[in-house]
């Protein structure tokens, strides 16, 4: 999926650099995507001296041949951290969604680039981090205006945020998507847990049975194999099971954020189905935010807002 | 650890077979504690046709040289899941703590050995299993006499029962062990939590967060890695406080069995320790019991009950 093609009018670049996933856009001046690649060449396997042969073995061809200026090169994600391309520190929450001033920037050997790193977002007390939400946070703010919401984004470590009239107001990290990872695959719930398949009336029940009993999660977790044991098996709704009982848990810590409220959950595929599926057995009211749409979107707030520092 | 010297007088034999420990005992006609060994041949590492072998190791110089009579051999535990020995089908709660008849006969090569399997028991709804705790479970009945009482048996897979006039009631299964296994071994946490070392006011804290707010668990592991991130890094604290979150979420979810009541916590070392110290900052009365004296006590109690049968 490289951008191959040799194109012309590269005003800047976008790039998402995320644990597991790169994504990159060639923008023209007027914002339009005039190139795109996407790779599973994440943050997780690369050293910091990989980082600049793989974004130019994708980009090289958006370039323009001499060293005539520099293109800008906005980066966001797990780029940015201790482990990345080169460590942007955090900003620190309460905070704009967009960065004014804050990025980083990365020396390359190649002078045509101008790489530009967008720091994550902390918060201090209770201890919390974001690295790349924010990013599509302050897409989602400029869509929507400066306004109160809340924001769902479900993944590995799924965050729940409030936005005060545009702002990241405070937030939440819950381990649920790596939970249902080390649970599956490395506790004795191995042995009940299909490696695929769905069953969603085991889903919803589960949802409605954490709502009803937050405190229950780890008591329901050795039922999931109890059931196997005394002979009500199946592997699908088992799976079923243990996703909507650690969604229904973040969902029953989060009550008070989206009780009687919308909630954007941004997102792709299948996990922003469960979530909202999950939300609606809840009576909550989500709405849809597509995940690499407000990536882009953020990314090209952070541009527009190094244009006017600059200027 | 083997029990090689050579005894007289072996009336019978008690053996608890774990998931990864073997004890054996050998019984005078009086209850009197003969011999004893101890080892690491858990069912998880063994095969049925390993099982005979492996005690005889262990008792070869308990038993008589002829086969003038076959020596009763009673176990309890994991050697009759469906992985083990041989397959001691479950009781079905509610049910008496001591099985009345309901052991397995398990045929083996030497005579000298007449080798019963207690069976373990379960619970259809919500479904639940136990191997090996119903036993200590009758030595404890035994010991308190045809009372209500609130049992916790902590481990990899904690337990709480209730006893009804000295019977199983009924029961709940925690993963609390297990899941600290996991979380600390396999999620983002292990970068975060030491091999080893205690904070007691960080497992303190844990405990009380998980009784403020029950529902917030799978929010408050990820806080452990992002306290790290943001400063705050100390892997034993971080080490406690999992502990804590974990035995916290088992407290607040067993709460009304409790809350203002004794609780007998059948185990030993340090584990016995952390279940006591967070039912004691609950506000709860802890009342240890040890399981290994427990369980013996459950196997004298099937014993008798064998006795009176045959009788």
């Amino acid at each position: 999926m490289a951008g191959s093609s040799s194109i012309t009018g590269t005003d800047w670049i976008a790039v998402d650099w995320g644990t597991s996933s790169l994504r990159v856009w060639a923008l023209g001046r007027d914002g339009d995507v005039l190139a795109k690649a996407v790779s599973q060449e994440g943050m997780g396997g690369l050293a910091p001296a990989d980082y600049e042969p793989v974004l130019m073995a994708h980009i090289r061809t958006w370039l323009p041949e001499t060293a005539v200026r520099s293109v800008p090169v906005i980066v966001c994600g797990m780029a940015g951290a201790k482990q990345g391309w080169k460590e942007a520190a955090y900003r620190v929450a309460p905070c704009a969604a967009v960065p004014e001033g804050e990025m980083i920037r990365v020396p390359t050997r190649d002078a045509r680039l101008s790489v530009h790193i967008l720091p994550g977002v902390c918060q201090l007390d209770p201890a919390d981090v974001m690295r790349g939400e924010e990013t599509q946070l302050a897409g989602l703010a400029a869509n929507l205006g400066p306004l109160d919401a809340t924001v769902c984004l479900p993944g590995t470590h799924s965050k729940w945020v409030r936005l005060e009239g545009g702002r990241i107001a405070g937030f939440r990290t819950f381990m649920t998507g790596e939970l249902f990872s080390v649970i599956a695959g490395h506790s004795i719930l191995r042995h009940s847990i299909a490696p695929e398949g769905e069953n969603a009336a085991a889903f919803a029940k589960a949802v409605e049975d954490m709502l009803a009993d937050p405190a229950g999660l780890t008591g329901a977790l050795f039922a999931i194999r109890a059931s196997g044991l005394v002979g009500r098996s199946d592997g699908a709704a088992a799976r079923s099971r243990l996703s909507g009982l650690l969604i229904g848990a973040e969902l029953a810590a989060t009550r008070p954020q989206w009780d009687a409220k919308p909630v954007h959950i941004v997102g792709s595929g299948s996990l922003i189905d469960a979530y909202a599926t999950a939300l609606k057995t809840a009576g909550a009211r989500p709405v849809r935010q597509d995940a690499e749409a407000l990536t882009l979107a953020g990314l090209k707030q952070a541009r527009a807002a190094m244009l006017e520092i600059q200027s």
